[in-house]
């Protein structure tokens, strides 16, 4: 069963037990997701609005990008537990398998794709943000700073977990290419939010 | 219903949709409550570990302060819903009715002091945080940072909040006091959140 058919309380409940998933992995995925929510509520209340009536457009195209990451996301929530729980059974492979180590790598690999993966829907998050914050009604402009807020802690959640499983990883070369690109993203990331906040604390 | 009894899949679909409720407040307090039970995650995989014994008296007492701060933060997204509906109610009441604008005043009271509630019990959670990111299993070091960046968000988020019930205060004296106490947790957040990602980071 998908992790987002648990009702919010037993989701919360299966993430504090002692298994490791669902851990920040998902969780990360889950803040891109309500982060992607909470700007198609936004857009929701600017459509149909007379004073906004010159954006509607534009909203209803920021709202189709966003309800589409939604999607995404909530595939990762589930995406990302997967991949680590493979990490562990690899790593429970027997001692004398000739393919353990090949198995610990691989499953190493995709558990540091995973959360890149969502590291960068994130950064399309925010740019669908930014637009909206800038256009959308003025009076959910708290909800389209949350909406950042949520999409950066998610962005750097999901950063934090692709770095722990690049250091188990021992292709070099694989290691410091992803480094390299989590740089560039950190830095659009962080860049996007700030813009964010500029439009949105100029209305608070 | 309370909020937290829906699917996660469903309470997506209500934040996105066009009514302001669920909105930023609400994701606040649940963005305290995912970060409680990562934290609890982090205790439970370091309780019972030989390498981490001398910490095992210390770790059950902050589990247990995270279980409690997830149990408020829970309550805290319906109550937060439900306040500004009530914002909302106040101002459908007919306009020549005597009591409108101090049901108006009322509600904004009501609806920036939940999210303040939500903003106090990410401070106290973020206490917890760097106690368990510097004791807990240091497997699990990257979800005690993701427990952070959500602490953090779902602190600034709620301030946010906040800050928008406040622009409809008439009472100066109210906002001014408020606008003070956010200035000093503004501070305590950001210094507590600084101090736990370096000791993420150490380990990453």
């Amino acid at each position: 069963m998908s992790l987002t058919e648990e009702t919010i309380r037993n989701f919360l409940e299966k993430v504090a037990d002692s298994s490791p998933t669902p851990g920040g992995g998902s969780v990360a995925a889950l803040a891109g997701a309500i982060s992607s929510a909470l700007l198609e509520m936004v857009c929701n209340l600017t459509i149909g609005k007379e004073k906004y009536k010159e954006f509607e457009e534009e909203m209803k195209i920021e709202r189709e990008k966003c309800r589409n990451y939604r999607e995404k996301f909530i595939n990762l929530i589930d995406e990302d537990s997967k991949a680590f729980d493979e990490v562990i059974s690899a790593f429970k492979l027997p001692k004398d398998y000739e393919g353990r180590k090949e198995a610990i790598q691989n499953a190493y690999k995709k558990a540091s794709a995973v959360p890149l993966e969502t590291a960068e829907y994130c950064i399309k998050l925010m740019e669908s943000g930014i637009k909206i914050a800038e256009k959308g009604n003025k009076n959910s402009i708290s909800d389209a700073g949350v909406a950042s807020l949520m999409a950066k802690s998610a962005f750097h959640s999901a950063i934090l977990n692709v770095k722990i499983n690049l250091s188990g990883i021992k292709d070099s070369d694989y290691v410091q290419k992803t480094k390299n690109r989590i740089k560039k993203m950190e830095y659009e990331a962080e860049n996007l939010h700030r813009k964010t906040m500029e439009v949105v604390e100029r209305w608070l």
